[in-house]
Parts: structure tokens; C-alpha cells; sequence
């Protein structure tokens, strides 16, 4: 068994897990559906109440004009750089280089868009005005991640994001909001998702990461915007004749989470204060801006395996089931708080710190 | 109240349907996932057991190397002609005027691919090896449709087939299926998919027409070409961290329903020739080839609405809930048979041919 598989797999065996709302199976879906009617007719290639009704509900919980509900946010997002791309005929849109555009979707903008992605700022950081200020180029459109993943789940500050806006809405630039994660931030913020999403010319937002969905985004944005949006989802093939597996289990579960987003955040901020008392453990931030946050140690993958396979076989508590390289020898992982947390008896979830600290 | 919505509300109100498998509603998913376990892990981004089973099982079933899931056909097929398309060098790719690509898929080929598709010979009829012959470019792939779905639902002979693969397999061309109804048309043949199959270099199969699943489709071909097709899926947005509740349903479906083509086949046959037998009506093709067939009648929309909500009304079976208009002032509708005919009472169905050929 290698290293990895030992880390894995005392994962899988734990009975708790630090991360998540528990675990992704069919159940998930049966709870959805339990009390649905089975009369409750499909959606036809996007139309019908099932989809209808939802659209309109995230559009106003969004303060958007319309909205349409896409299978991914790969789908979702690609369509609306089109759209921003094909209004401003210049198909030159800048992001993060971590976004997910650039480094999880196999060079989709360049190879089945011919689109030409400008990076803002460096990978380590966020995204600046003063980065969109030094674009090489005119772009058409900027899309910003809130929080930034794949750093930690950073923040700017409200007042930054408002002169973003500001400075593009009268550079003729439009900004999109990446908010695979936007439920998060609102405590943080201590503003609505209106609030936030009114800054953009359009948004979307996932179901399954805060909020334990299945799968689905939408769209949102006005309604000449999310009419073109739509001819893209049939475009790229996600129009299906039913979605309503995952628009019905999207409902579900934002009606369930939709409210404990503050809850997630409190958890978080108490868990990474936890870790970040350990000697050679820090968080990224050290004090989350959501529910989400990065576990850096200071020793190599091999080094810290069998310490956390150790932690996970004695407590029953999973941290991780794996660990990514980090510059400098270093290595972590990251750590996203849903309702699992709170299943995890106090003094159970003290022994993980207690073992870790040593 | 319009004329085509009287059609339309009096085939909801009937209790019997000539067409289909009975309501899509959320009790298909219900019925599907009732047995399932609910530990039964989700697929995660196209890994997991519940994913890699299914597609090694259709993979099987179609005599194919390896599968791919996608949740649909639009993404599957635009997929395989791009990865023929690339293999060549030649970004010309030949299908029926009529193919889905053309009609149905909002110009996706040109305006997200830059392919261009040529029209093998006219809209009212099959291609044929000699439109093949005579096309007027070089392609990469031609995509035969079996059964032609908006000719009717029409097919060549299989000699004729295994000629066109000869033909293109001796000329470099990439022969591509649109198996849409690919199981429905194995009863006519006589053929196993698996030797239908074998004159394709690609396949593509839906889940949702004659197997009644709810939506999802499979790609099958060589494991080079299904690797690059798994790719394809990510940058679509296809991808998705969860395909299950279209798999589960889409392998509950295919057992329920996969025996049964030959029952479907042998209704529509019947049907058909209840059709033809009413003065000013007749079905194309006159005989059916596969479960579905379209019927026309000799006068226009308008005149033949009221006979039909009349009919539905007095027998409580819908026809159609739409008329579509066809060339010389006439009129008709697509039949496509499943499980619900045969829920029928004899001397119920016998009343809508007795009051249809007055």
C-alpha cells in the first residue's frame, strides 16, 4: 500500500469528517425527492414550472433579472464570457490564473471558444484594481472568484470589489462573479447576495459546495443577457430534456443550508484558530472569510501521512484523504465546513488538535 | 382559447396515450432510485464505480472497446465529430439536412466549433452511398442518424450500410451513429447492436427515447478515441461532479425496457396500418421500421384539430398534442410507442380508428 492509500483510506474509515455535509450518495438524492409528488412534471428542454419557478427564484434572491439554471458552472461560465465577449466584439476576458477557467476545465476558452484569457495579478494573491488597471490589453470582460479558491478562499474587501465595479462600468468593461461559493461570503461581508451581486453584470452560483446539492449552477444576469445564455446551454449541449434531478435537490438543499452559512463561517474561524495553534501547522487565511479554508504544514506529504492516518485510526474523526505538495518542502490540504462539523462529539474533535499539537 | 391549445388541453386530459412510456414526471426517478441503497456512492467527475460499471456495460452491449457518459447527445456527437474532425485535419464533416446538428442544436457546430458541416442529399430522403460519392469536399466523418428521425423514422437496408462503411472505411472517412433509437431499430434488422455497431467508428445511444430513462447518453468507440472524448466532456461543462441520477435511471430503464423493442416494433406496425386504413391519412414510412413513425393527414392544421380533440374527448386516448404543418396544405405528428399502448383497452383504441375514418 503506498503512503497516499494509507491516508485515503483511514480517511474512508472514520466515522466524522471535519469537511462537508457528509457523504455524496444516493441517499442525497432519495432525501430530495422523499416528499416530492410523482406527479410533479419534468421540465422540457428548459421550460415548465419545475425550472421556471426555481430560475425565477434564485434571479430574485440574486437581485438579477432573470436567470437560467445550467447542469455546470464550467457551462455557465464559458456561455456568459461568450455573451460579454460577443457584445464587446473583442474576445480578450481577464481572470485569476487559478481560476477555474484556466486550470480545471482542459483550455476550454482557447479550444473550443478561441477566446484569449489575460491573467490578473499573480498566482499567490488576489486580483487588485490596480492589476485590472495594468492589463496589457482591452478586454471585453473580468471574471472575479469570491472567495478565491484555490488560495484559501481569499477576500478582497467590499470597498475594493466596489471600486472594481465602479472602475468598470465606466471602462466598458463588464464583471462577472465566479460565485461557486458566494452563499459563503455573506457573513463575512455582512451583506446579501443582492448587495454583492449587484456589482456584476452577471453571476453564477453553484448548489452542491455550501448549500450539499447534487450538481447545477445558475446563471443570472438581465434578461437580454440570460435569452442569449440560453441559446449557449443549447449550444454546449446542456439543455437535457429533464434537469429536474438536480434543480428539485438544488431547491432542497438551498431551502435546508441557505441559513446556516454563518454557522459554516463560526466553525471555520474556530477550526482554523485551532490548527493554527499546532507548531508547524498555519491556515490559509488565518482567519476564514468563509466556510472554507487551506491547511498548510510545514513537513512533506510523507512526513505528515502517517501523523494524520494515525489521528484519523485513534479519533475517528477524518481530516483529509489527501495532501498536495506546497512550495518550500511544505504540504496541505483544504477544508470546507458544512454540517458534518456539528456531528462530532466536542471532546472527540479536542483529542485531533490534542494529537496534532504534539 | 387558440386552436392548437384546444389539441393540446384535450391530449392532457386523456388517460390513455397512443405515444411514449406514460407521464415524464418525478415519479420516473422515484420508481428508479426506490431499490437503489442509499450508500450507494455518487460518480465524481466521471470516476467511481456507478459511472465506470454502466459505461463498461453499454460498452459491452454495443461490441464497443470503452464508453463515456454524457449527459447528452448534443455534447456527445459534437464531441465525436470534433475528435474525427481534429484526427484529420479537416474540419469538414457530411450529415442528412435534417440530422439533429442541423436543426436542433442552434448552429453549435459553426458558432462554437468553426466546423463545417456539408448536406448529404435532401431533406425528404435518405442519404445514400452516392450522395456519399458525390459530396463535393473532402470530410473527416460523415453521421449516418438510424432510424432517420424527421423523415419518419426511415432506414436503408443493412446491405446498404455495410456498403457505406466499406465505402468510407476505403476512403478515410470516419463513419460516425446517431443512434438515437439505435435499440428500437434492431427488431427490423434483425441485427444485434453489436453488429450494427461494427460498421461504425463511433456510437452514440440515448436513454430517454425508447428506454424511457430520464436523460444521458453514451459514446462509444476505441479507448483512444473515448479518452479524448472524456476530455471533450470537461470542456463542455459535461463533466459533472454527479451523473448518477441519470445513470441509475438510465441502467434501471435499459433493463426494464431493453427486451422489449420487438413488442414496441410490432404496435407501431399495427398502428400504422390502422392509420393508412382511414381515408386522407397515411404514415410514413407505411410501414415502420423501428417503434415510431410520423402521421400526416391530407389537410391542413386547422381542419383536422377539432376531429382530434373531438376524438381524444370521446375516448379518453390522445394522439398528439400538436400538429405540425407539411408540405402541399397538410398536417401531421410523430407516433413513438412504448409501454404506454399497451395499457390501451382493445375496443377503447378501436373507437379512435372507427371515428378517425369517418
Amino acid at each position: 500500500m503506498t503512503k497516499s492509500n494509507i491516508l485515503k483510506d483511514s480517511f474512508q474509515k472514520t466515522a466524522y469528517k471535519l469537511s462537508q455535509h457528509g457523504p455524496r450518495n444516493a441517499g442525497v438524492l432519495q432525501a430530495a425527492f422523499e416528499s416530492v409528488d410523482a406527479d410533479l412534471e419534468s421540465d422540457i428542454y428548459g421550460t415548465g414550472p419545475v425550472i421556471e419557478k426555481f430560475q425565477e427564484k434564485i434571479a430574485a434572491f440574486l437581485g438579477k433579472e432573470t436567470a437560467v439554471f445550467f447542469p455546470s458552472g464550467t457551462m455557465a461560465q464559458q456561455a456568459a464570457l461568450r455573451i460579454w465577449a460577443d457584445e464587446k466584439g473583442n474576445n480578450k476576458i481577464a481572470y485569476h490564473p487559478l481560476s477555474h477557467l484556466e486550470i480545471h476545465e482542459q483550455d476550454a476558452l482557447k479550444e473550443l471558444q478561441s477566446m484569449e484569457p489575460l491573467l490578473l495579478g499573480t498566482a499567490d494573491r488576489l486580483p487588485t484594481l490596480d492589476d485590472i488597471r495594468n492589463l496589457s490589453e482591452t478586454v471585453s470582460c473580468i471574471l472575479l472568484e469570491l472567495p478565491q479558491r484555490e488560495i484559501g478562499g481569499q477576500l478582497p474587501s467590499f470597498a475594493e470589489l466596489e471600486e472594481i465595479s465602479i472602475y468598470c462600468r465606466s471602462n466598458g468593461i463588464r464583471l462577472h462573479l465566479d460565485g461557486a461559493r458566494l452563499w459563503e461570503i455573506t457573513p463575512y461581508y455582512q451583506k446579501s447576495e443582492k448587495e454583492i451581486c449587484a456589482l456584476f453584470d452577471s453571476v453564477y452560483v453553484s448548489f452542491y459546495k455550501g448549500l450539499g446539492g447534487i450538481a447545477g449552477a445558475i446563471l443570472a444576469g438581465d434578461a437580454d443577457f440570460t435569452e442569449v445564455a440560453k441559446i449557449w446551454k443549447r449550444r454546449y449541449g446542456g439543455d437535457l430534456i429533464s434537469l429536474y434531478p438536480y434543480i428539485v435537490s438544488a431547491d432542497f438543499y438551498f431551502d435546508k443550508r441557505i441559513g446556516k452559512m454563518e454557522q459554516y463561517h463560526e466553525a471555520a474561524k474556530d477550526l482554523a484558530c485551532r490548527f493554527n495553534a499546532c507548531d508547524g501547522v498555519k491556515t490559509v487565511p488565518e482567519v476564514p472569510v468563509s466556510n472554507m479554508f487551506h491547511v498548510h504544514f510545514e513537513k512533506p506529504a510523507e512526513a505528515v501521512e502517517p501523523i494524520l492516518a494515525k489521528i484519523h485510526a485513534e479519533t475517528n474523526i477524518g481530516c483529509t484523504s489527501y495532501l498536495h505538495p506546497k512550495p518550500g518542502n511544505a504540504c496541505g490540504f483544504e477544508l470546507s465546513v458544512g454540517d458534518a462539523i456539528a456531528e462530532i462529539p466536542a471532546e472527540l474533535l479536542e483529542q485531533v488538535f490534542e494529537k496534532l499539537g504534539k
